[in-house]
């Protein structure tokens, strides 16, 4: 890789692999959810995952780069630790757990999208650039989101659930 | 895990293990940096990693959890990402991909912190919390200057530099 068009195809593709590994990953801990407002959220952004891949789609097009993933270890060991959760945690615990490991999943795919955006508007392609920040709003409006349920329901319901046992 | 207390104790040696792995990443990429405003961002991110960690070393003392580190297959990967780009690339490319590793790496921390801030603040620990939000600062203001380094200068190099060849 010489040149940023190169890094770009690169990174193209490598969120290209993160976004299909996302769509799995999602199905799992949808299902390992215990809390309704969190498995809907889940599915939510698992709709906007696959709206996001069509939007791939359509850069790979309009950059004539190979629409094809390119194995990502980052998000691979992203996806691992959210299985570990699943596998070692149980009840309340597990909720906080995989908000936990889809944050950290989400920040990946903003440092990402920060960064292949900036490089679109390095390389004078404007038109890229408006649908990658389109994806990157997204992904921030879905952290924030998670943020908030966090902090609003799931990490207060060890005390709730414990609060009759006083 | 069953509990907010045991996901705390699992992510703050999850994040000691990721800040010494980071310690030793950050050095490889000051020696990999071709830009001397990079190699200096490094250096003094490298320096506030190593104070990150003497922090850490007090909130496990404040918490009582015991200081080692969980091996961190996301940060792992996110380094080994990074690995690939002093590899594969050359020149002006490999200064924009160190960014883009570093703030891969960033993020991941900011998500982190982001998370241990709050399950601190649900457990009650709020002097633990102020620590870790000061963390989380300082992620995030190292995270926000790559990204002026990549937009004001480092993105531009490739067409600065082809310039006299038109």
């Amino acid at each position: 890789m010489k040149t940023l068009a190169d890094l770009f195809e690169h990174t193209l593709q490598d969120v290209y692999y993160a976004e299909h590994a996302l769509t799995k990953a999602l199905k799992t801990m949808q299902g390992a959810a215990g809390s309704a407002e969190l498995k809907t959220a889940f599915a939510d952004h698992l709709k906007e995952t696959k709206e996001q891949i069509r939007i791939l789609d359509q850069v790979f097009s309009m950059t004539g780069v190979e629409a094809r993933g390119e194995k990502c270890d980052a998000i691979d060991g992203i996806i691992k630790e959210g299985e570990g959760v699943i596998e070692e945690s149980e009840g309340v615990a597990r909720d906080a757990g995989l908000i936990a490991a889809a944050q950290a999943a989400e920040h990946y795919e903003i440092a990402r999208y920060g960064t292949l955006k900036e490089w679109a508007v390095a390389l004078g392609h404007d038109e890229v650039a408006a649908q990658l920040d389109r994806i990157l709003m997204q992904e921030k409006a879905c952290n924030n989101k998670l943020t908030a349920l966090a902090v609003d329901s799931i990490n207060k319901a060890p005390r709730k659930r414990a609060a009759p046992k006083k």
